[in-house]
């Protein structure tokens, strides 16, 4: 049997520190950031806050845990939130939107396309408040781009009439935009321009970017102010922190490197697609690829060296800094050879 | 103006005690429930075991602590559960499934008529267990009749049909029988023949069957015994409970009452199309009518003394013991007088 | 073997509904308290609210629920609570201060005598307020009378030294008074004065005042429709629940009643002390008497017909409306006749 | 004015890491630990269940979100567990035991000195079952050294004799051993003999050890897989963490560097009682002083450049790898200089 060297299409979050990531690191100015500032995750909170347009921003170990503090933050318990069919904080943050924010989730059928729901939709969804014992709709969680629809982009236009709608409604917005600055490359836009009007806005440092480590959650003073102490009660808060914000400060100056995955993933798509694979056209990093038994699929692919990984019933391919140009057109070769 | 005297379809949970309620209720055996076991709760409970076809059971002072202790008792926290979409238990519990048993819903689309879901339907959204980092899906939660969806009945074949997807895939099953009495008359079965095969089930005494406070929840001994340690911790373990039971009891007989309440749904529902409404064909007691301005309706009803409620953007009438034929054909003809 | 017939003291909770409780319950105008206003309940919690002095009133289930709703209202999660060691919020709500309202509790020394603590106490645990990782302190919980002291009774001028060291300290007051009445019949004052400037007030109608299920929570208007809609969510609300107001009316016109379950108790710690037993003063109606082997004597006493409980290490003997005078001289003939 | 150079007594979470450790950083071998298993978090999370004598091990962001998860693990909700009064538990992590875990607390006088709690104790405060409305308690949880109570040890003869209590008593053991290392080196023993019997232990790399961020939460191989799960639905589970464990590897060389520490605090306590401070006697690297007016001291001491932080009332002073034997001297020269 023929040994293939591994070709990790399985997520961009398995994207490692390079040399210059991990000098960072090494050379990192740091402090006690429970007891006092780490001086360098105040530099890159400053950062990022800067960068999303927004007054304040927190480092945090996980997406996961940037999504949580801010559920918990805007609801009540037993508030009803809005989020696309298939959004992260639905389907893969182990329902703890339920269990430790105690919000009771309502999926919105993507009416717009991959990911994409319409004003009117958040608008029908957001229901009217009613008595006393009426479930109360208290926030509309966005993700953009949104893994599960591989990779979609809401635009800058759609996200405005979207956080209109919230807000005539009188729901807050919170944003997943763990792969935000991909939405943002794909648009040539800044990132800021994608989290107009709201309320607060999670992105990852470890996905793309490529550092080892973290996301970051954002919004007012206010909101960080008791994110803050909701990371503590989590167990996010670290001391030294600033040797992961090093290599987060490196990821930022990476985001237009986003480009050719973006690329890649166009490459990818299109190679698939001659080889007879049912593909939809991606919009960013991500390739869905529908295909009739998925085990058999993702087993043969693994046999190959080629990894990717589920996603609601399709292949999912994810391209990163770490599989470049070679290897897309190696995995394509592989996947060839036994078509 | 013309005083009209009124007539309340709004729910079937405005039915008063009658005479023989409220002498059974004057007349009970009681004891302290906690501290030793109410007599006249232990026939209730006992009889509601038997008529569901169970072995235990256990008062509870409302419908929605019976569907709340079902769930904390079968959900992990951050268990994913699914229910048909618009189910009680999704919309009109206060997000208390996801405070307080910490479980993430699910809705199920409705995909075999009003308030049905198809076994395939409940295969494809229980997935397959995953990794560690995977949401796990645990609990059916299945609602007969459907009140949302205008009080629809779900056949004990395709019951069936359910549970058996549900073990298939490794989930439990929790009945929300709310108004299971009146599936049962409505298919002229008993009503263990809709509980077949259920981990837990409950059902209220103080809708249609016209006792004024409680429910039950009923399944496993060893469920039951956990369930009375639930009850106790929200709160709902009460002291002589008995004179509740007693009209528990009296309900109890009066099951098969209710087949007037769905030949009056459907004498409302006839006479309404008749006067131009859009009216789904009832089921059971409940008539829901597509209208073009929910609250004008609603006003306008109201000034004829003719109350119902808004349900789904529809006008919901519920037809119950407190509202004869000569209330239905009274409500028709002031709705005519001004069509 | 001798029967006897059973002398009940293990708590007046077992207390039984009387001919005319029966009767105001059979004859009680009601309506669904959850869509509109139950016109009885409506009537029992503006009578509460009145003797109580406070604004607002809400009927609950139980006295548990009572206390639950007010610790859910009053604390953030993580929040502290202090209560007087041995509190029934501490040691006999099965933990769900901690599961359903996420409060820390902090049980405080009773260094006034039993049940009894000091503002110096007070201030002491409440502590300063430090940085965003501290621990909140939020509330005081009292008890007046102290049930697992014996029922010891805080005077009105204690209590208001106790009231300004929470406000002082930013801690709100909630006050477990399941058992207020006794304490206010024992002073002679009306329950209104050892309710003074607690935010929130909880008081029990199915213990020794006699109504077989029921309490009543209290406070501003504000708190009491926060209140209305936790207690939605925890399963309390019912339908007609205004049977069991007319029996908690007929309970508050017997609070006077009291008065001869606190000679009782006197008469029953006398006689006990005549016959070697260490018995500790009464103050209203709960004897608590040491014993060298609890289980030994509880077993020896319940082959007597005279049932006690188990308090803290302690025999608990209850006096209550349904053991008179003579009860109490026959229990002590029992238990002189062995000894 | 005087500037003095930093003197950082305030907590030994404030040391830095050093060149070797951050070189081990730079040149960590890393995957992502989420999907797969980062190789060198295998490696630390492997030495470490070696060294505590458990099954396995795994590694956290914070010793709070290590204790967090066993908590959570172990109890049920609403069930007490015990600690020894002042434990960081109870005190110091937030309210989040009974936020997030639905713990009830329960503190249990130190009758055997310092932050020391007698086998007795434990057994008086587990309590006996009773009926289904009893709380229940499960879970004993010590800490060794005891931070609040001025770093105190508890001997292994004496940890056997508290794990046999609560073995006895059915309740489970979880040992905070934040410090356990400074334990272990206080007595000579390896850091398991301080682990025996328990059923899982926490350990932190991020305090004496000096690692910039993370503990270790260990036990038998099903809680960890549990413990991994639990952790992810916190928002800890994180990506290449290589590059922090590579830094903990490192920590765990250093475990004999903590008796320098503790030297120094028998130096300090020694110098500050000759300049006429109340001081205990420190066990480890923990100095407790009362004084008169602990905010007039902590300012005192800010201005000759001494940092301490406040304890239950007394001055903390913490001797850590960042301030040495010549610190400590200055330290006291300063002090004695306004003495």
């Amino acid at each position: 049997m023929t040994e293939y060297a591994p070709l990790d299409f399985r997520s961009d979050t398995v994207t490692q520190p390079d040399e210059a990531m991990r000098l960072a690191m090494a050379g990192a100015e740091v402090a006690d950031d429970v007891l006092d500032h780490d001086p360098t995750m105040r530099l890159l909170e400053d950062r990022v806050a800067e960068l999303l347009g927004v007054d304040a921003a927190l480092w945090v170990p996980s997406g996961s845990m940037g999504n949580l503090i801010a559920l918990i933050t805007h609801l009540r318990p037993g508030d009803r939130f809005l989020a696309p069919r298939g959004a992260h904080v639905l389907d893969s943050e182990l329902g703890t939107a339920a269990w430790l924010a105690g919000g009771m989730p309502s999926p919105i059928e993507c009416d717009e396309g991959p990911g994409r729901v319409s004003a009117n939709a958040v608008r029908a969804a957001a229901g009217v408040s009613g008595p006393y014992y009426t479930l109360r709709t208290a926030l509309l969680c966005l993700e953009n781009t949104h893994n599960s629809a591989g990779g979609s982009v809401t635009q800058p236009d759609q996200h405005a009439l979207l956080v209109s709608a919230a807000k005539e409604t009188g729901l807050r917005v919170h944003l997943d935009g763990a792969r935000l600055w991909n939405a943002a490359v794909a648009l040539g836009l800044p990132p800021a321009a994608l989290a107009v009007g709201v309320d607060t806005v999670q992105v990852c440092l470890s996905k793309g970017l490529g550092a080892p480590v973290g996301s970051v959650v954002a919004g007012t003073t206010t909101f960080v102010a008791e994110a803050r102490r909701v990371r503590k009660m989590l167990g996010g808060g670290v001391r030294q922190g600033g040797v992961l914000a090093a290599a987060g400060l490196v990821a930022l100056g990476r985001v237009d490197d986003l480009a050719r995955d973006h690329a890649n993933a166009k490459v990818l798509a299109a190679g698939l697609t001659e080889l007879g694979w049912q593909v939809d056209e991606p919009e960013t990093n991500i390739v869905l690829a529908g295909v009739p038994d998925l085990e058999v699929t993702l087993n043969g692919l693994r046999h190959l060296g080629v990894f990717a990984g589920p996603m609601g019933g399709k292949v999912r391919f994810v391209t990163h800094r770490d599989v470049g140009d070679e290897d897309v057109a190696e995995a394509l070769r592989r996947i060839g050879s036994v078509s």
